[in-house]
């Protein structure tokens, strides 16, 4: 067999042969690999450059924008980046046969409930070449197979990248197969069809792309789309937090779907603190679309925003500013406009920001801190699939517990249910403080 | 606006409000609704009589199985179960509001992982009338607002669950709207649609409806299908465990999925344990088909089973048996004609079990104990919504947990990411001990 179909047989057959593999020799695979990126980083950086150049020629040609250039880039400060990512993943407790449920049923009967890996998963993603990296470390360590696309931009680099991994593994003996890379779109849309063998799948882009992925698969999908990400100034916010926290969610790294769209700012507190952001923002070279109160306040130097810059993501050196009434006005604004992704309040009264804390519909809500927060590295997951925006498995920065289900294991010594339905017997549904691996040592 | 539409808003919008209501408002809620369910029993059995006296026409027309007019009974036995039910229900902990992952980020960030309602949640079930009282208790006790649609077999008796549990809930001060009831087959089609709204899908029926939700929706799904289970029986069996299993797994109640469906015999094993077996069903009206060893060893009182017995469900007094050569064989027949449900091993070999636990890609695994088992409430998980046949989000007996996602926190004091990516500061990533309870008193 060959094809999509070919890739997939073989990803499903390794991810069975995966279930033996213990937590050493996961991590040991994924120290070859590490050192087998490093030792080809420049055949791994030549292969981006080459697609850097296609991309060039296309962003002067106004087909690609900055943001994609940038984020297409890797070099070799990025490809240590992606070193240390194997390190804190490897360093991270096995989230394979942990104990997350034990209760003795009966004297005589015990369960279990005990994490185990998914099986085939398939990852669908953008320019960004390190996130293969990052995606298959964290599916080996967490016994997965996986199947990956990568954007068009950057198919040379994720060959390279691809090919350093898959004989890196095939070297610490991780069974053959368990890494799959698809060439083109064509295959995507067959990759959706094996629903027979294919477990789940993570697309990350766009909203429309997402929904495109939900519509045409029966396969559960795990969906990381756009952040359209929100912080409320209250006119209880300290002057130097929020001028901070504004500026550094939106400058550090615009291209990235964590970085601020909409200031969201108390009418109170307006007159001193846009001023200051203001200029801030000029300084940086920020473009700032302001609603009528905000033009107002700060005059030309401020372009009037139109309906469509409430929701949008911008991806990019642009921030939009709207003066709202109250806290009400702020939350209701950010579960109708935001994608869910994060959103932050700038307060220092905590009754406030508890508010906004627990009645926003969000994956990741910060109080006084900047939006750049939420990543799976920042988190302390050691690194992130990406981050979901939907509220099902997994919510938020996906780290390898994400990439987890769990079984049921339950022991008896011949319990039958008539005996307990009769009620001769009766389930003591006690909790048990030893975990599955204190049993397996006592067999 | 009206219809499906209407119900899906009111939900919503319910939803929302059912954020603020306390622990002690949803136990009061729970204790008013099991008072009244028992207050209004005459009229509720009256309703279902009305139910099951249409359902024997059909019975005996040949249009519904003697299976499904057994599930749709509702007595007053069946009702005090049900109000026992809610009190399993209320005594659980609370599945909101509790810490699932607080570290410290940096001296003066703390990052919190709090569990929470997921919203608005659709179930679509079949004949058992008493899962649309346990899913609404489930519902309500998790936070979230519910849409279902039972069986139109069931239709007056869930039309008076429902009334009862709705005025109940008005009673108890729960936010109007929270529980809503679909009429027809057109409605869930309306509902599928509406996925800017409903949040999670819950379909209880046969693989190929599962398959039509799945196929006919972008709302994550949360497949409850069909439990095709299997018990090995291997050469190290204990013969009374055996015999008392697969006798228990299908005889105590052959209507419901975790009933067994299919014995693998192991060929040394087979002699003397198939006899014993065998005679225990004839007594109980069994119907064993067997494979062609089977047929040889036990004679003209098997029926030879075709291709179509393995991987059937058969919810009656059927079973099939299959002889294999070893454990191998039983665990790649389990992955391969199950529905990954409830499987279950009879040995006394330890090394031999451990392998059928690890290697079986199942929800449930059990070592000598009986299949019936798998049920949340037998798990000691109060009660379920069904037990979910996907390795999504839950798995096996669904719960409360299974009802709950989860936001991060991130609390602050203005830190911003420029100074972690430009190492003037170190994230601590320090485990706390504290909740996020405890850190809501202190402010």
């Amino acid at each position: 067999l060959i094809g999509v179909r070919g890739k997939v047989n073989a990803a499903k057959a390794a991810s069975t042969k995966m279930l033996t593999l213990t937590t050493e020799s996961r991590r040991k695979a994924l120290a070859t690999i590490a050192e087998a990126i490093w030792k080809d980083r420049e055949q791994i950086i030549a292969a981006n450059q080459q697609d850097l150049r296609e991309a060039e020629i296309l962003l002067q040609k106004k087909m690609y924008s900055e943001a994609l250039v940038k984020r297409l880039k890797l070099d070799e400060k990025k490809l240590r980046g992606v070193v240390k990512m194997i390190n804190s993943v490897m360093s991270r407790d096995d989230p394979l046969g942990r104990t997350e449920y034990a209760v003795e049923l009966d004297e005589d009967m015990e369960l279990y409930r005990i994490s185990c890996p998914i099986g085939v998963i398939g990852v669908i993603f953008e320019s960004r070449p390190d996130v293969l990296a990052q995606t298959a470390f964290l599916c080996l360590m967490s016994g997965n197979a996986v199947i990956m696309k990568g954007g068009s931009e950057a198919k040379k680099t994720n060959e390279a990248l691809y090919n350093v991994i898959d004989s890196a593994s095939i070297d610490a003996d991780i069974p053959v197969g368990w890494i799959q890379l698809l060439d083109s779109r064509t295959e995507v849309n067959e990759l959706l069809k094996l629903d027979d063998s294919v477990d789940l799948l993570v697309p990350r882009g766009s909203n429309s792309f997402v929904k495109y992925i939900q519509d045409n698969t029966r396969i559960a999908v795990l969906g990381h789309s756009e952040g359209v990400c929100q912080i409320y100034v209250d006119r209880s916010a300290d002057l130097a937090k929020a001028v901070g926290i504004c500026y550094d969610a939106k400058v550090q790294y615009p291209a990235v779907c964590n970085a601020v769209d909409t200031l969201l700012v108390h009418r109170e507190f307006a007159e001193n603190f846009l001023p200051m952001i203001m200029d801030r923002y000029v300084e940086a070279g920020v473009e700032v679309r302001g609603c009528s109160r905000t033009v107002e306040l700060l005059g030309s130097s401020v372009k009037a925003a139109t309906e469509d810059d409430w929701g949008a993501e911008y991806l990019d050196l642009i921030v939009s500013v709207k003066i709202v009434n109250n806290l009400d006005e702020a939350i209701e604004y950010v579960n109708e406009f935001g994608s869910h992704h994060t959103d932050a309040i700038i307060a220092e009264d905590s009754s406030t920001a508890l508010r906004f804390l627990e009645e926003v519909d969000s994956a990741n809500i910060f109080w006084n801190a900047s939006t750049r927060f939420s990543d799976g590295y920042r988190y302390g997951l050691g690194a992130e699939v990406g981050i979901s925006t939907g509220k099902i498995h997994a919510r938020g920065p996906t780290g390898l517990e994400g990439l987890t289900t769990y079984k049921y294991y339950l022991v008896g010594s011949g319990n039958i249910v008539k005996d307990y339905v009769d009620a001769a017997k009766k389930f003591t549904h006690r909790n048990l403080s030893k975990s599955w691996s204190d049993v397996k040592k006592d067999l």
